[in-house]
């Protein structure tokens, strides 16, 4: 997903055009429109999955259990905060200036829909994303900003999600860079059960 | 970059149009044909970069400079292999079974063009790809791949680039999980002087 301008509250057009199909594999182009404006684009690769050999090299963390930890306040946080039980293990977000200040902007924490519900790929791309930005981390200043360009790579298939249910799923995320108004963002979505259910990329915008 | 059926030898046609444009940045969707038929669709986000506060938070790697290593050799390798001088501290491609096999797929080697030339902003999209499909660093067995959809963040701007000169820069590669058919592959790329060149994120099919 590519985010071209400012999207508003309020309607907006999709337009849907595949690129190229065959058995396997599609490709589509998706336009955002409002105002007759294009707001944002996206590319969608889909492709069906058949047994292969596998391994997962990426390593879950070893971390408290959700139950034992305490629910972040979504209290006076941006609106869509309040769609999520979020439970820090580490790289909470805190705009009162900790001391010392963090030295990365690293996060883990445990999250889940709210109200639960059970995980499907819709609710996995949307955590995949929901991820406060990086230099609120490790700045707490704040400071606008706005993704520019979002990519998840889903690593699970439907058995996966299913044996996931409604449990809260582990996020991780970190930036490699900060530079001149923009900084990327890299995560993985871990399930309880220790299945790696998505990684996602991004690159943010932001303005000093 | 995604990649929506194979792409011959031979003369393509590149459809690029703008998706929409302001006075700092750019949105461009373009498409590879061959044969009337779209072979790859690429999304294209250029943005001019005003100084901020900025921060590396990823670490260069502590390795052995390049001059010190032995060249690969890629006689015998696919084509693109003889544009390249690599030099592996970690992670090489082998099919001749090594003993034990490798426990995961990480790479880290210097890399250059050959013949040597200055680093811009192809040639390092170029290294951000070039390196070798992870399964083949994991399991000493040719197997078909083709890589899907791939990302590359630049970090760098022009002056960073010109600094870089024309020195090999350090490549890292990993991947987080090989699951039926499709494998992801994350990577960096730094300069000698510890600058972070770029980073790029690609999910590859595989077949058995």
């Amino acid at each position: 997903v590519n985010y071209a301008g400012p999207i508003a509250d309020g309607e907006f057009d999709l337009r849907a055009q595949p690129v190229r199909t065959n058995r396997s594999t599609q490709h589509w182009w998706v336009e955002l429109l409002q105002n007759e404006q294009v707001a944002a684009t996206a590319t969608g690769v889909f492709a069906s999955r058949r047994q292969t050999w596998s391994s997962v090299e990426a390593r879950f963390p070893e971390v408290p259990q959700a139950a034992t930890l305490p629910r972040y306040p979504n209290v006076g946080r941006a609106q869509w905060t309040q769609c999520y039980d979020m439970r820090f293990v580490q790289g909470e977000m805190q705009f009162s200036a900790p001391a010392p200040p963090p030295q990365d902007s690293a996060s883990t924490l445990w999250i889940r829909d709210e109200p639960p519900r059970p995980l499907d790929f819709v609710s996995l791309l949307a955590i995949s994303d929901a991820f406060f930005p990086r230099i609120f981390v490790r700045r707490p200043l704040w400071t606008p900003i706005g993704t520019v360009s979002f990519t998840t790579y889903f690593h699970a298939d439907a058995t996966t999600l299913d044996a996931a249910g409604d449990a809260a799923v582990l996020g991780v995320a970190r930036a490699h860079q900060f530079r001149n108004g923009y900084f990327d963002q890299s995560a993985e979505v871990w399930a309880a059960t220790g299945a790696l259910l998505a990684t996602s990329h991004q690159i943010v915008y932001y303005k000093e």
